[in-house]
């Protein structure tokens, strides 16, 4: 089973992520290739990693992971690749794979990365503007052929990381933020499901963008059609939507929006 | 040769589809998998299952067709799996597969639907809110590797299906409805070409939207730019196109417009 | 290996591209299939044989490509297949694999090409309207297969064939055309790099849409944000860009606006 993943900010009109393709093929031809999104907005970093980070768990032991969102393409910017537990990552050292490592040190599993220097493993011209093509790809089908890890680069220490905000729980409730907005316009926030798990779930009071919801509802299903609800979100945190519409419009909120949930 | 489709309302952008390929491939690791679309409109059930039913026939016998349109994900509505004919079916009881169903009736297919309620075939944790990843997806994988239909629910008898318009075929004309739009505003009707093959294509009167259009063309090509003309549709019913244009916004059209064919 | 990629205009709303999956798959079971594009805009031959002809080359040897856009589709147009070194194409005959042929003749490679004519290998019932389902499919999942082009079809010796405008070079400079935008903005250029090579990269001054650029930069990481660049593009182009932005809106340019270069 040789299964590589792609995320990109490249879109689906270029042609892009299939040259990509071609060269996995090329070298790794019997590889499953999976798009996991290539709507990454141009050049964000960070909806690019934490759209990784809670993807690629997903996904069965061995598989490579290429990340690709990458504004400082052919500046001194290190190509890395690394194995995290059982998986593989490719991309650049740009923070792309930060929640990656963080949640690999929270669940104390095994940490390589190696910045990649060995050309003979990447495409024979190398563009100062397409490593995706040129040295990702090469790599990460060497990854999922087969390859060591530690041929294809050389060990360091320090692979870019940024922090990313955290909900502060206390007593009387929780003061998060929003993460992430979804094709509907659901807005994940970082509030554990599991920290409110204790509390009868109708009593629960959620304070966004000057709206109060009453009560936390298990799925969209369990409210009214243009309802604003929190909800059970995708990836176990608290979810801001709009049964059938679009919460993110409606409220014209959006990533880091602050969100409060308090306990009564 | 194991063969497994996704049609979906997720769109592109939030690698919920990336994650089903995971897990697929967790469960059944040499399945290909095929896209058909992921731009349904959010929760349109009907246009979702139409997609459905005019895409899967042009699939090999034992593909595996996963569908997920699914606004009561989490309520009480009902996960079914379905074989009909040769083919299999996964996804929310809501009436996604009401026109396979259907086709199945007028050609004389043998249906089993069931009841999913076998956890030990699903994902261990199962979210309230993402039954295409928890539970849908890992029964397709499992009916892919060959785990019996019977084994993965409960047969039921009651899956929950809708009526379609059907066009009414006088001595005279039809009248029938826009079915669907495509992707260049083309607008599909539910005419029948079968029922028109017996008269004369230039002498047929087309009527929609307050324009007649004189004569059915059998492909865009035999027209002029600009013009709107009446042709042969993809899936065997009389089409509305514009040439080298968008018809729908051109008449401002859509779902459910009436259509007439005069004989003369 | 087997693999067989998809370039067309029809979008990803409709499922066109997934039938074409499924009709593969039932003649050629273990084919890999890759989507290169599906976003060409429609019926723009130009668009898709240029994107056509600059990513097949990334593909290995053996692959069948692939291409539909077909505004001809039903009328006399003929339908083609092509063996262009070690790699096959299938489309219409309509000019979009000129830029293919074009290289072929540049670099020497052997060309056969046939009119498709052997309706046995097609699927039993044809449309008017979607070749690209109905023959193009069959006849690449055959040729995948292993069934040799001139059993598919009858060689011809008249392809269509368009010329793309060429930059022209002086000992002052060049003056060139843009000949595509990508997802970005990007505008890349017929101006090759390896004309520019032997001038000091700071002193050529690029003239675009009234503005003047000083220098050539390796990539966009070494412009300050918001700035218009000429940098190194993706397939050895020279191309006009904006750091983290869209240059051809901020130039209100696009496909063949003029760009010119001088070496001082």
């Amino acid at each position: 089973m040789k299964i590589i993943t792609l995320l990109t900010d490249f879109g689906l009109q270029d042609g892009y992520v299939g040259v990509m393709k071609g060269v996995i093929w090329g070298i790794c031809p019997d590889a499953h290739i999976a798009d996991i999104t290539h709507t990454i907005a141009p050049q964000n970093i960070r909806q690019g990693a934490l759209a990784l980070a809670l993807t690629c768990p997903y996904y069965p032991p061995g598989s490579v992971h290429v990340a690709v969102v990458d504004p400082g393409v052919g500046t001194a910017r290190r190509p890395v690749a690394m194995r995290v537990g059982a998986h593989f990552f490719v991309g650049p050292d740009n923070g792309l794979f930060s929640p990656v490592l963080d949640d690999a040190e929270r669940s104390g599993k095994s940490v390589i990365v190696v910045q990649l220097d060995q050309p003979e493993y990447w495409l024979k011209d190398i563009s100062h503007v397409f490593h995706g093509r040129d040295i990702f790809s090469p790599v990460a089908a060497r990854l999922a052929c087969g390859v060591p890890i530690d041929k294809v680069g050389t060990p360091i220490f320090d692979p870019v990381r940024f922090s990313l905000p955290e909900a502060v729980i206390s007593p009387e409730g929780i003061q998060g933020q929003v993460m992430l907005l979804d094709n509907y316009g659901n807005m994940y926030t970082n509030i554990p499901l599991a920290a409110l798990s204790q509390y009868d779930p109708t009593s629960l009071k959620i304070k966004v963008a000057g709206q109060l919801i009453q009560g936390l509802l298990p799925s969209f299903g369990f409210g009214a059609p243009g309802q604003l609800v929190a909800v059970h979100g995708t990836y176990g945190t608290l979810t801001v939507a709009q049964v059938n519409g679009n919460a993110a419009a409606l409220l014209s909120a959006g990533v880091d929006t602050p969100v409060e949930v308090h306990f009564a």
